[in-house]
């Protein structure tokens, strides 16, 4: 209890910088708000069917949030899922505050230049009057001409819920381990900075990987998945494994190289189980609501059905055949996942059988990414296998459109050659992964210095001798030893 | 076994009484609805978008009952999880019964006067023709012209969602404790009677409160969530505590004062946290559905959203920083519920950041809520926060109309000033929550008499000497102490 | 490990030879598809409200997936919890692959023939392009003018999404004996060759039951769940109760006649409620989707809702009063779900007080049945009460029909009188359930002899002397004595 106090006292001044901060820009924007004349004067037209389509592919990808959720809490370890749980629940909370206060403006308004959309907080929603049936606040011509007749406020929710996804999927990577505050902030920082900006470069109005590489990512393999596989990588790499994964922190600094001992067994399939589903429920929305064109939205939700399935059947034919395994639950789960991470980027612009390919192929690429992050060489402990989903799938997928794409997509308007398009494809998503990860690098460092020096009581203890700066970022963002052997549920705030 | 014969003989004259009616009634009305004649021989105008939309809002409220089971068998102890989960499956059956026999017609039926609708058993459903799309029976025309171009049958599908909405909410309060067919019986007036008469003062034709006082409630506020925590509240109150929550019966009468040794922990924080999360889905159709106007979804979604996210972080900011407490899982829960509870009533008429400020303020209303349910005077016993959620939470939104409502919005057609408004919107939650409490306290005390003399041995033991009427009623309706302690699920029907 | 290997050893030309099918033919298709001149030169009236809807229908079908999963999964003992995931999330990929490769085109392909649809293999689907909103494959003139303007993907998916739900219904009959791969097989089976011929005879384009009986099932009372129990039943009668069910296998090759001293106690109550409120909510996309009326929409939605209603009314009064049994929660669910089974093949053709009495009576009639499986003439095991649930109210909602549809319903062109109708009613169902049997005992039981005869060192050992071609059956298709008393959840791929 009296650390708790001490804590908290360190914290004060950060609770009351960003307290004050937002309550005050709030009422400013509260208040200049609603002067009338901010209205647009001109009518838009507004389509009822789109922007009601676009809201249930929106509440679907919401609903992804109890997917993660579930999948996240049944793979870790009985005493760890509330703490997951809790991260799963605040996370939508916290990336709803930054991509309001920071992101949606970083990434989807008009700012002519390559590199960044608008600078500016919060976004204006004006309430539909008789005169304006679908208000747009000024500085989003780009997003009004792409989406036409859909209704601002649903376009924004449609982009928040996306938004979301991206942080949720590094909460997975970094379980059973890493301090609930240092999850909260990164999170705040990924959606607020991280995916707007690269999210721009490939989505926004003019960036430069859009328009100078005539790259394409249809619904977010690269801009979604890979951006949250990547971060999620850096942070369960910095992290180090939890301690009997791959043997147990030493008094020599490192973790012994025996072999694991202990097993880590999902706490409960039902969960993970549901959890797949209700994410293969809500990619129908991800993916299907990601085209303007309504008769675009059953070919979507086709190429995705057959690509997920496809990742489902080559797991079962694959783990006994080439591996010599019996069919894992967690493996069926991972290859359906997987085949959906793959179609992401490419679901409008291929056809069914080139899905079967792809989302096959993103099956068994989690398959091999999972013993990939498990060989002596990385020994990167990711307990829901976040990475291999999300980062390697994604980039997969985004590679797929170069080779897969049709041109006669209405989706897709490329006049390149299929190599060409390739090495597009290629070069783009490295972009992303690369600035991602360092950005992301940089984040998970400073904020576990920060958490570092503002409370070294509650630090991890292990590596007792580096002093290198990643050593004490790992420790401040590591919860201690104690508190990971009797589980975080104990250590929320912590 | 014995013991369950002689109390179902007891049930017997109630079982047959009810079945008979039902299938007599139900025998004429088939007869009756046959004839062509009653089929208006005007064409409606059928909007199928409308009428869509209303489905699939209807279809998310309906899935609140999955919610509310996943939220409150996980926040009860393992024991009673069955008996709550049976309670939240059955109740919905419950109030398709009561609505369709009694309560729409009382709600919504034409009547003119202002105290309640239409005196009548039943409501036609007419099968749509050729010559008519959407066929209205008679004695509706106020919600016709309300809800224009939508289909009857869509109408009162998306209010019986609602109607159980109410009966639901009172499950959790009453958890632990209540004889199964207590919270039936109770479950079937409130839904037929009392949530009819309130709701038709607001939302009926010709109800005093809208009428006389302006006042407003979008979705239900006030009509649904003050109305079911007002029935929980009572509900609650009469039953006392579990025992062991606020020390344990003693000999005399009364709960001791010590302190509570026995925790009462919630079985699956899993559970908890997807109800919360399927809750949270079906708000967006609870008040996104609750719009005339399709172009008001979209905005009417998205201050609910930032209502609930506020919620969460609120609770996340205010544990640490007032409380000094950890945030728990449960707090995070419970201040997303309340941000969704307070934004009910005004999710059409505020802007944004109105929409954060009346969400923040109901999530740390909850917190205070429960701290005041469990203060000596109060010691009321709500093993899920129905009570500081729904009731507090709803009054506070109700009042917050009159405070952040903007006379743009086309929902709101308010002529008065802010402080006018204020007060309407008190004076009309305090008449619906006065007049739901005295109803509510009737109903259960009846209930709990039948339940008592229809087999009192069964019955509840303590307090072994008083014989009030509440005492008796508490005793009728509240299962034995071996039953309590051994769990409610080896005791379904009692 | 090393009879691992020995099994994969005997599966190794199934494997190679499957597989090699599967990519030959698909880049052989993948080749043939993309000139452009299969492409239809007509354009098609595309309308997005009616395909709209039909996707949303379809994904809560989808998402009954997760119901059924959830609900068997709750229902098995914990030790076969892992493997029953398993079949329900890797059926929905077999299904997918079995529909698309044989199924669709035997079910739904014009042929002009009353027995079975196109012969052929794939569906060829074919991006919209500007000039062809909603293109459709040659060879589907009658499911074209059936659905009218709705895109063909939509189509597809929405039949896919019925095919998947008749495979898992099986799942749950068959659950803790099963081998992993003989469930598999036999769900390809079933969903590219049974369920599409029977299915072709009532809803195909020119299916002799339709055309010859005047036979109804609105969406799929049959064709659906009759289908589905069957198979179900064939495979429970096949595969023997589980041990200690009725009793225990003893040296003398049958099962002895002592009671069950054993508890097969449902595992997870919470998961089998959440799994029939996810059914519920999937129920209405099942019925709501199969109308081709928008207007119809909600009146199917009413019907049912007020017959799953009833379903579980009738049980709570049926249970005490008729049994003298307590009222148990995995009734209450059987009720709702028998009411909706029983509805399904009338939803759009009777008014809702008829709705009250088909799925009042469907409820009460899986009590009866269950307890009919358990009489000791027949001694069937269904853990999870798929055949009284699906096979007996399939049943009796076909010949519901017969009693109740009104002729005024656009959906309904019946000119029969009651009397002839229900005869037509019967005698389709009974070709139906009578083919389906026959069929079914022929795929198992090859199934079970392939795999006896394929590893015999992996198969049940009793009875010990029989060797009856059934007996044979048994043995290969069922897991070892050990496997079936340590769990299957070691044992997913045997």
């Amino acid at each position: 209890m009296s650390i708790l106090f001490t804590q908290l006292s360190k914290y004060w001044s950060f609770i009351i910088l960003f307290t004050t901060t937002f309550w005050v820009v709030t009422s400013y924007q509260a208040t200049a708000q609603i002067p009338a004349s901010q209205v647009p004067a001109y009518t838009e037209v507004f389509s009822a069917i789109n922007t009601v389509w676009m809201l249930v592919a929106a509440l679907l990808v919401f609903f992804m949030n109890a997917g993660f959720a579930m999948l996240e809490a049944g793979a870790c370890r009985t005493e760890n899922a509330t703490n997951i749980l809790a991260k799963n629940l605040i996370v939508f909370c916290v990336s709803a505050a930054a991509f309001f206060i920071f992101g949606f403006r970083y990434m989807f308004g008009d700012s002519g230049n390559p590199v960044f959309g608008q600078i500016g907080i919060f976004v204006d929603f004006i309430l539909p009057s008789a005169a304006n049936l679908n208000p747009f606040p000024e500085g989003f011509e780009y997003l009004r001409n792409f989406w036409q007749d859909r209704s601002f406020a649903a376009i924004f929710f449609f982009q928040l819920s996306f938004a979301g996804t991206t942080a949720t999927i590094v909460s997975g990577a970094v379980a059973e381990r890493i301090k609930f505050w240092g999850f909260i902030l990164f999170s705040f920082v990924l959606v607020g900075f991280i995916y707007p900006l690269v999210g721009y470069w490939v989505w926004g109005e003019s960036g430069w990987i859009a328009s100078t590489l005539n790259f394409h990512d249809f619904a977010g393999g690269t801009v979604i998945h890979a951006v949250g596989g990547t971060a999620a990588l850096v942070g369960a790499w910095l992290l180090n494994p939890r301690n009997g994964r791959f043997g147990y922190e030493s008094e020599t600094e490192s973790f012994a190289n025996e072999e694991d001992p202990e097993k880590f067994v999902p706490c409960n399939t039902g969960f993970t189980t549901l959890g797949c589903l209700i994410l293969w429920l809500g990619w129908f929305g991800f993916n299907g609501g990601s085209t303007r064109f309504l008769d675009y939205v059953p070919h979507v939700i086709l190429t995705t059905m057959f690509a997920s399935t496809s990742g489902g059947l080559a797991i079962l034919l694959y783990s006994p055949l080439v591996t010599g395994y019996k069919v894992k639950l967690s493996s069926i789960i991972n290859g359906v996942l997987g085949g959906l991470v793959s179609i992401t980027a490419s679901s409008a612009y291929v056809d069914v059988l080139s899905a079967c390919i792809i989302g096959a192929v993103g099956g068994v690429l989690v398959l091999i990414g999972e013993s990939m992050l498990e060989t002596k060489l990385l020994r990167i402990d990711d307990p829901v296998s976040a990475v291999p989903v999300h980062l390697f799938c994604g980039v997969w997928g985004t590679v797929a459109v170069g080779i897969f794409a049709q041109n006669f997509s209405r989706e897709f308007s490329s006049v390149n050659n299929i190599s060409q398009q390739i090495i597009y494809q290629i070069l783009g998503c490295s972009c992303v992964v690369v600035v991602t990860f360092l950005l992301s690098l940089l984040t998970w460092t400073v904020i576990g210095l920060f958490l570092y020096y503002a409370n070294q009581d509650i630090s991890y203890q292990y590596p007792t001798k580096g002093a290198g700066i990643l050593t004490l970022a790992r420790r401040g963002l590591r919860v201690t030893l104690e508190d990971e052997r009797a589980g975080n549920d104990s250590t929320i705030i912590t």
